[in-house]
């Protein structure tokens, strides 16, 4: 096996870990926590069935590429909870760190390729990355909403914390968001989502 | 939410069970068996890095999507293992019924395509569903080796097993090809496949 090879096989191993890496969301029966291959799985997915909702044109392969790595970065910063407000203060870091060394192990050509990918879904701009971002969200919220709340009652989340997690997500795709709109107001009724009365980001 | 997003969103969360169907194969750290949803997530992960190695051009995005779905199906028929001759026997009815079934709650545009594409999948015969061919047996193998063999000494598995699972990779992918023909030879000599003496597939 050439070096190029060896620096592929070895990322693919490397990478294996996301399917040790689990998250705050439970599955959609609520019957465990999902981890990160599942749930990129999951949005790649997402993303050939649902883009025709982009408000602008996307690139359908850089969008599912995207998101399949988008979370490797935890196979060594671990997970952190988009609610957890303490560890997210550190999370940029360790997850740069993270991102150096994992694609770091593939060919020049590919860890160039896949960490501007990384690069560009964290800087959250381009159409690809914003609305890769909505279905990042879009994802456990439905599995949040269709498993009881399980998750959002564990952290006490609310309608206002879902809106600042989502500051893009009406302009990228608005019929997503209004989905989402309606079912935040359904599951705060349902006593799901807590209600927070403070000024929410502006779409 | 309009009939076209509810059922796009029906296939979304019936879908989520791919994360409750575990297979044979145990991750690289032989931890735990892994399921559908990890599978597919690494094999089209795989499909970006390694497309490369066809030997006839492939469509990477035709590739993944049909990587992402090309499970599906188990969901409602459970997952056959590659070696289990007796489930074989049936395997192609009940998967057929699932197919029916599971890309039928689509919009009639979107079952259509992925439809198309699991048929493709499973005929085995354009240059993407034998590239992918590829990859989902390269994959199982390689986490096979880096688990110290677990599941083929589980099952008895063969060199002649792997290679009439391969009728096409050596034609389809010759480095990959090259590479699990070296791996094969290397862990029959460490006792983790069996060498069994039949005239093997031709390639």
């Amino acid at each position: 096996m050439d070096e190029r090879m060896q620096r592929q096989i070895d990322f693919i191993l490397t990478v294996d870990k996301e399917k040790e890496i689990f998250r705050q969301t439970y599955l959609a029966d609520g019957s465990r926590r999902e981890n990160d291959a599942e749930h990129a799985w999951h949005i790649a997915l997402m993303a050939v069935l649902l883009h025709e909702y982009a408000s602008k044109e996307v690139d359908v392969l850089k969008v599912m590429t995207m998101l399949l790595i988008h979370d490797v970065v935890e196979v060594e910063a671990g997970d952190t909870y988009a609610y957890d407000y303490e560890a997210q203060k550190t999370v940029k870091e360790r997850e740069q760190k993270a991102a150096d060394h994992l694609f770091g192990l593939l060919p020049p050509d590919q860890e160039q390729y896949l960490r501007g990918l990384w690069d560009e879904f964290e800087a959250y701009e381009t159409p690809e990355s914003c609305f890769a971002h909505v279905l990042d969200n879009f994802q456990p919220f439905l599995l949040n909403a269709f498993s009881e709340g399980k998750s959002w009652k564990e952290h006490g989340a609310s309608d206002a914390n879902i809106r600042r997690r989502n500051p893009k997500t009406a302009k990228t795709a608005p019929a997503i968001w209004a989905l989402m709109e309606d079912m935040i107001r359904k599951n705060v009724e349902r006593g799901l989502l807590q209600h927070e009365e403070t000024p929410t980001t502006k779409h």
